[in-house]
């Protein structure tokens, strides 16, 4: 599933990609802003994953993190999180980091987001997290 | 706080250390083998996180879950996880890598973790994390 996203052959809405990784909006968010990062190189498990493809995924997930920080999602901190095994909560075989913003306040939306996890108008909120990215960039180059 | 296990002022139980970071138990355990990965350098959020030393984290962290599930703690499952700011429960004003293993049946268990946050012979789990440690060396030498 997540190969053919690499792949391009099922839509996602990227918000960013370089030679090791694709990062997109979750398809069903906990809340605003919630991107996976996966490795292009397909593995189910951290026991797979080549360690350079999860060092990787890290520094795309930490400066998604801060890309947040500076968009106008505004939140005040963020989660990244890499669940390994069934027992762990991973639904799908292919290793992925989850940058899921939290906003001061927001354990109630945040409780509800993960009972609803649909998605709110991701078109426009993955403008702004590319906007992010942007203002990132041009404040502290990759 | 984390600046002084680093340093070797503060104790710990330490299972794993190199250049870049230091691992060692979680004072308050959700779970038993739970780990904080923590770089010597002091960085309290990933807005001034070293992105080499983020990977570095990530790296000892995929490695320590790899050697958690050949440890007799016998896990099935792990998550990493980085809460960056309040909002997201930092509590700790270390950036630090929590490897937190999962076994299949374990969330009743796992919300006990939570509320109790004690230790449970914490000299004998380190000593299986070690050894899970030095099997992982033994077969895929770092």
């Amino acid at each position: 599933m997540f190969c053919d996203i690499v792949a391009g052959t099922a839509p996602a809405r990227r918000v960013f990609e370089d030679e090791t990784v694709v990062a997109f909006l979750d398809i069903r968010p906990i809340s605003r802003g919630h991107v996976l990062v996966v490795p292009r190189a397909h593995a189910a498990r951290l026991e797979e994953l080549a360690p350079d493809d999860g060092a990787a995924m890290f520094r795309v997930g930490q400066r998604l993190a801060r890309a947040l920080a500076r968009s106008d999602l505004t939140p005040d901190g963020a989660h990244l999180v890499l669940n390994d095994g069934r027992a762990a909560f991973q639904t799908v075989d292919h290793a992925h980091l989850h940058v899921l913003p939290r906003w001061n306040g927001d354990k109630v939306r945040l409780a509800a987001g993960l009972l609803r996890r649909r998605p709110d108008d991701p078109d426009a909120i993955a403008a702004l997290i590319r906007a992010g990215l942007d203002r990132l960039e041009a404040e502290d180059p990759r």
